[in-house]
């Protein structure tokens, strides 16, 4: 495809939406995250020599690769900021640059914003089920191979405290931590011996895994006497880890047991096949988990395991685009583009984004996409422009923001987003809607192009 | 753990089983992946300067950091095969080595060969419902990150013809491939010129995309124009791509409408949503796809998005390990074992892989893990012995294998499996049983362990 606009349409200047059309897991929201990762490659993205050669041996003409050999992506974006509490059908970041570089970082920017938003969106749910409690990603050994390395990054934006994924924990500056494995046991003879050993080594942070022969029959008798032995030292233990069996019954008997010895400090961290659901059901047990450690569901997204963002069209040269579909849904919306988020007196979000073409400039009512009964009074509401110019010419000129930074940001919107919209259960419908003008544009294009 | 396995027993020897305890997808069978890259990892595994100076922040001591800075994978891997067929709850690899050694390498290896082996087994059911059709991968714009580059390594290991992913096609040498997006047609004022531009430039395997305006009323009568005037230089049309609506009727709305247009060679390439069980529907209508173009439900794994393997410890410095469970079915098997596979009379697959101690020498019966009143005799039986040492003392000692190699051994082993071990519906269940001496082995050390 950039070989023919190379050859056809060289200078032709495009616009590109991105955005997803469900939010993932039945959610009411989703978390945008991958932002900073995008700029960051975008501002270096070459071909190498060897690539080159690899697309010459492919047929790609030597006019083309000349091109390609000076490549890079000069263009403009304007994104939502990263870690806002985003919705489906509206633009959540615009691409507006030369056409070939617009279509050569449609897969990369595809492929870095759909997972990462992802991954923040689950990380996010089991957030709110785990309320005030320590979550540990650890998920990396079923995580999608080096793609782990991102799911990391998005769980922080989504709220979680920590990663046993080291190089993550080392690149982005999130706090590492992890357990010992039941081989770390199952490698001493004795139970008792591997959890000595342990403490003295490894005496700050000290969490000992207790289901490795019988949780309460050996494992936290076994780490109540090394708790003991610590505190003889002028040390504490920070927790025990339940890894298997019922995590309700057994943190119920394991509190009582540690309470028991006097060891009320000692935390439970709880670990197994956990996700959002399976967390709520402990909380509304009434288990006394402090820390819980979940692993697949929130590296793979599970299980719902992507996100359906698209990468569309919507102006060239000046003209708007659009995409049609059988599925009146799936129809594009043209030209670049502004999204206004509405807000209320106590600035908390009403419930409504209106998409806008971008230089619209006063807009008084917001209309349904489609249901030409519905429409929403505008002037009620103080407003937020969601779009801003992150990237000109190719270079970023936001401010870069670390992954704490960006899930303090995240946690600070989400707060402003009403009950309804976070449930699980049959959330409430976040509002998009069009201004006048944008769904006249949108009507007459589906008219010029329909058969 | 590997600091604590430093101070306190550096020169200990473990084994560590890899093994997964259920096919994914209710499949009755997995594809084994991730070996080539495993092995050539571990070959040049090395900690960096950055990567010790943060590990000295975070309290690690300075005699274990100097290990680290001179560290070398240095075992010995027994393995599977990649792309072999195999089951759960059988070692599919085995480390022996020093057991720091055997412990940092834990995570990397789960990654890769989980990941791997999940994407192999979604590829190759997705190839059984496909037939002789041609299978081209395009998912790396919802894949997880990076590790989207492994998926496609792993669709070609279990029967993908062709990848959209460059990169990957590039590195491992498998076919590239792909089509136009929406977007380029959407670019033109009209769709004739986008594909006359197209197949212009693009001649050589040309696919014109039909859908963006109405497949049947625009997309397929500019394609037909287009190919007629390709046959006036000349050039053939390869195919038309269909994504969206009803594929079934399409499809054979199409085949007509190039038939009656003399256009009997061009092809029919579909996309949407596609996984095993849409694919074998289309074929069941009768659909005249030639080509099937799948994305996300391949790369991701869906629905199920992980594989379950794990890294168990089985043998430390010559006594047998075992790890207990409240469920007994996830009770580790101690020792270094062998697994045998027998064959019947045609050389086909039996049904049974036998576990066994690596240095037993002659197996009679093969009993069942648990249930007492199931046994196999095997003296009936050809067999083979599936673990290979493929890694001694840290230096790859299989030959190379790429991977359109692995894809063709992968598929000579799938036909030596019985039908019934491949259907979609309740699959037939694999037979994996112990020899007597394992069993014995095994129960006496749950005795000793057991509460």
């Amino acid at each position: 495809m950039a070989q023919v606009y190379f050859g056809t349409k060289a200078d032709g200047r495009a616009v590109f939406d991105y955005y997803f059309r469900n939010n993932p897991f039945n959610s009411g929201y989703s978390i945008f995250a991958g932002l900073e990762d995008v700029l960051k490659i975008l501002e270096t993205l070459k071909f190498s020599s060897s690539d080159l050669d690899y697309l010459e041996q492919h047929g790609f003409k030597p006019d083309f690769l000349d091109y390609l050999k000076d490549f890079q992506f000069r263009g403009n974006i304007y994104s939502s900021q990263e870690g806002d509490v985003v919705f489906p059908n509206r633009p959540i970041l615009q691409v507006e640059a030369n056409i070939i570089e617009a279509q050569i970082i449609e897969t990369l920017l595809l492929n870095i914003l759909n997972f990462q938003t992802l991954i923040a969106t689950k990380a996010s749910r089991i957030r709110r089920s785990a309320e005030k409690e320590i979550l540990l990603d650890m998920g990396l050994r079923r995580a999608h191979a080096t793609g782990g390395y991102y799911a990391s990054r998005a769980a922080a934006i989504g709220g979680f405290d920590s990663t046993s994924n080291v190089m993550a924990a080392e690149d982005y500056g999130i706090p590492s931590s992890g357990t010992m494995a039941h081989s770390f046991i199952q490698s001493y003879e004795d139970e008792l011996q591997a959890f000595r050993d342990f403490a003295q080594w490894r005496p700050k942070n000290c969490v000992l895994l207790v289901d490795t022969y019988s949780t309460l029959k050996s494992g936290l008798p076994n780490a109540i006497t090394v708790a003991k032995e610590m505190e003889s030292r002028g040390e504490q233990l920070l927790g025990v880890r339940l890894d298997s069996g019922d995590l309700a019954y057994l943190s119920k008997k394991t509190r009582v047991m540690l309470d028991d010895a006097n060891l009320s400090y000692v935390k439970i961290v709880a670990s197994n096949q956990l996700d959002e659901f399976v967390i709520r059901s402990l909380k509304e047990q009434g288990a006394p988990i402090d820390i819980f450690g979940v692993g697949t569901n929130l590296v793979t997204g599970k299980p719902d395991a992507a996100l359906d963002g698209v990468y569309k069209l919507s102006e060239f040269n000046g003209d708007p685009r659009i995409k049609l579909s059988e599925n009146i849904i799936k129809v594009s919306l043209p030209y670049k583009k502004q999204v206004y988020r509405m807000l209320d007196k106590n600035d908390m979000f009403y419930g409504a984004d209106a998409v806008v073409l971008y230089n619209e400039e006063h807009v008084a009512e917001m209309v349904h996409p489609f249901d030409i009964t519905k429409s929403l009074d505008l002037n009620r509401f103080k407003h937020e422009a969601l779009l801003q110019k992150v990237m000109e010419n190719g270079k970023k000129i936001s401010p870069s923001r670390s992954v704490t930074e960006i899930a303090a940001y995240s946690k600070s919107r989400l707060q402003k987003l009403p009950e309804e919209y976070k449930r699980f259960q049959n959330p409430h419908i976040y509002k998009i809607g069009l201004s006048n003008k944008l769904k006249q544009d949108r009507d007459a294009l589906i008219l010029k192009y329909k058969f």
